[in-house]
């Protein structure tokens, strides 16, 4: 089995623009991390700055760790849910919050020391615009590059994983595609940096989610993480896996295992209104069921309908291997 | 079991705006209406004007309809696939081209009684417009019931069941959204008028199957007929059912049997590369083994989940209700 | 010149959820009032319940309005930022929810009479669902109508306007596009409900503005009340008019003239980054410039045009008038 | 003013899947000619295989051109109107097919150079696939970036510029996103190699068409082409530009002219029902109205523009200086 975790933040509370105090009530974090713990089959988790971890706790929370005996698997720096950076964190227009957020960075690749924590998953999702004539594409697209590039080349130790999505909280990100930040990636010259693929941004991108798979390994195995969850397919709904789709997740465990990923599967969801814990299992569950019947005959077969093309074939042989 | 039918063009060769000639080669009628008899489960034939029947031909495909002990489940009248349409058929700007697609309607109205048919499933595909400015949106869309209404109110007999679709060939389409068909099916005031959903139509318009199934039969028992194929939600790619999505299938044949649908489970797919008996079965297959597990018990429990509401309970019934 | 308002709320904090304690800085009821009345062309506001008015401030509110010189458009009742309301208001499971939604609803009305509004604008953002299976499709429905059908026939004096949405904050509004919420509308029996377009709702739920309209007023004159923004498509991102597309504007203003609607036009916006005040303004001048040039020759023009069909006449035509 | 083109096969019949006669009838090739070349302002054609130029004709239809004094910009190879492209053409499974694509690829180069035109304009349309499972992403991949890569090593004289396209005729194509072909362009290693902009395949990529010209210009100077049209966001609809969306338009000319771009805009519609010729005039017209305002005060304003990032100045800005 692949090695699972969550995303910590994802058993708490959330909100959204029309109810900011949130769904739910807002839980003690070593609850969460009690809850986190529980979940069959996962062994680690990412955190969120700000939200789950800042320098102040930080030796703190790496102590709830240890109790319940998870790894933390990434760290996500707050670039967004600060009105410092409402215009944009790495890659404002301001110099002045260009280099708060930059600072911000290089104390997070701290944190992650701290936590024996070996990747940052840099979401800079305020990084874009919202209006047509609202950025200077080339010079802000560029500090964004730099300023990657900046901490990437002090920390060759921690892997900075870019998180790409097209829209949300910005009508357009910087970092929208998979190939858009994978060029971006390689643009920095530094071998520890890479993307994530969130299921879900992948889905509202109109990708493929195999073929985003393969197109970062292919290029340099450039895939560092993966998001999981479920949407309707314009919108990141965060939702749980399986809950709308189901062939792709089994063409996606597919090849992450044929360009042999070996990273963590993370779960990724926005349980605004559902019991957090019981969002977060049945997604774990739901890719573990899949990944239960990637043996090697049956790894064989896929690699046979792949290279046949039939789609005939291929919807039987789904249908006769995974549904009673 | 419900009935299940395919509609018989889905046999034969498809093309696209690049490639006119089609993907394949072109077959005599009676092997289609053969290969169609040959599908496990099916037992009626939808027949589209021009291309599968014309008054010309109706009593021979009939004898073969017969032979191969195939009912004929609806006649699709071409009101699409000539250059006189091309501007509109039944809501043309031109009185002309009204008056021949009414004339045109009728007698399909002829050969649907020939063939014992009971249903024409209108699909009005021109009728709407590309840009804006471009339509006299109050005129011409009440020629469209008003004629709709003019064949409707002469043949009592056969049930005029209206096809919806966002898009396509139009860039908008007069009948696009289940309700705003219902609408028009309700304004001509005959209980013969009513509403074909296609799954992959509903999709493109952003409907849950599920829901418009509920409205049309909830707003006076307006669901007509069922068309069944998949796609990846913006646009009517017509798959085979369940590539792509899952679960809303399980909820669509939930909710027909709530309802008390009794009408035809059709397959209407455009396999433009795929073998297309194939596909159709592969189609069918897969509601039937969707139907297969909806026993008492299982619906008790389905009545259950939806009025409990639980996400989390919902997925992880569906995985082990479905799923090895 | 018709009438122009500005939701009030637009003018104040706003936030999403990644950043819930908003892009600005709040500011003082009078402040945003002041604003509103200072925009040109702007003679009304619309009022959102719990965050401009509840019953506690109503009495001053309308002094407020009074001193500059504004009226109150409609109120917006709060069907959607409380904690209670998370799994529906006026359609939720709970017995107990639905009865204090449609006690507040009351409540609602009782202010709009006191600040001699006559609209209430209910939408309510919560009364859907997320996961498939997780409604009762036909008794959550069937609680909707008849709620809004128990205060809106207790109170024939006031208008009340249902505004429709295809998502957010649910993945499944019940009321998602014109036609759905026209056939409830017209369920409730009463001629005092009607249908609220957002032109951005519109937008995502692939609607051609004009066209809806064009269908609810002339099913039954039920276009009551309309709401102004522009978005790239698929989501509502609540922008400027005319920041992402032209001629739609062009096309909905002559339909709302040809269909007498004489109505308010208010913008309806979520300006988070950007000065509210400015955002409002460069609406509501779009508009007037597009209304300023709509002539009797012009609209005799466009008259021919819509008869006419032909789009490359069309285009031509909306360049030279508009454009320089 | 910039060079301004279209693509010839424009202004003839054209078909769609339910229509395959095409909605208007065939007009000879030297009619399109003439056609083209009275066009305001268009000096070159681009013509596609099969449909518009063979090894067989191509020399008279190189005298045609002369004799109405148009250049040929590019010759778009026929890699879809063909049964034996339906399953791919440089990136087919079937070694076979694979070969003949890259035979006809060198025979388009051939005819490039007879016509003194210095671009092949690679759309490998049926390169992709439609259903999960179907594809071997790896090698098929390869397939398409080594074929490429052979023809354009051994025709340096030629520029290829490979358009991308999200869907259609496949459900996914390999050339899908700005980003994406460029990274093939790239991997090719050949400065030959370059990529064009469809504006309507952007938006369907939901990319700002700004971004996508950035992007190529700064990563090596690799937009090679530009192709000018409109739809309504989801699907290449292939509109008169303008007729949905305008300050797209603006920005994107500013882009080209910012990063100096010195290629041609082509136009690229599919007028199933209008005029070609008024069509294409129309599209003409327009850009040339929105390029005839970039002056050196409104650039310089521009920049300022995009600096500052204020929308609601960027928006009033828009209006006064483009509106009547």
């Amino acid at each position: 089995m692949a090695l699972y975790s969550i995303i910590l933040g994802n058993l708490g509370n959330t909100c959204d623009r029309f109810l900011s105090s949130g769904y739910k009530d807002e839980l003690p974090k070593e609850t969460l991390i009690k809850q986190a713990s529980e979940i069959d089959g996962v062994t680690g988790v990412e955190l969120v700055g700000t939200w789950d971890v800042s320098p102040d706790n930080v030796d703190k929370v790496g102590e709830m760790l240890d109790k319940y005996n998870l790894r933390c698997v990434s760290i996500i720096p707050d670039h967004f849910s600060q009105k410092r950076w409402g215009r944009g964190s790495l890659s404002a227009k301001d110099p002045e919050i260009r280099k708060q957020a930059l600072d911000y960075t290089f104390e997070c690749v701290e944190m992650a020391r701290k936590l024996g924590c070996k990747t940052l998953n840099i979401w800079p999702g305020q990084d874009g615009y919202d209006y047509i004539l609202q950025s200077n594409l080339i010079t802000e697209r560029r500090y964004l590059m730099e300023n990657i590039q900046k901490v990437a080349a002090s920390a060759p130790d921690i892997q900075f994983s870019l998180e790409y999505k097209p829209k949300e909280p910005r009508n357009f990100s910087f970092m929208a595609r998979a190939s858009d930040t994978l060029l971006l990636a390689k643009e920095t010259g530094l071998p520890n940096v890479g993307v994530t693929i969130d299921t879900g941004h992948a889905l509202v991108a109109g990708e493929n989610v195999a073929e985003s798979i393969v197109i970062l390994q292919e290029y340099g195995r450039k895939l560092f993480h993966m998001h999981f969850n479920d949407n309707y397919g314009n919108w990141d709904d965060d939702m749980i896996v399986g809950s709308v789709h189901f062939p792709l997740y089994v063409e996606a465990l597919f090849w992450l295992k044929e360009t042999k990923y070996t990273g963590w599967l993370s779960m990724d969801q926005y349980p605004y209104r559902e019991d957090g814990q019981g969002a977060l299992s049945e997604s774990v569950a739901f890719l573990q069921m899949i990944e239960s019947k990637l043996n090697d005959q049956v790894l064989s077969e896929l690699r046979e309908l792949v290279n046949t093309g039939d789609a005939v074939k291929s919807q039987r042989w789904l249908r006769h291997t995974f549904f009673k």
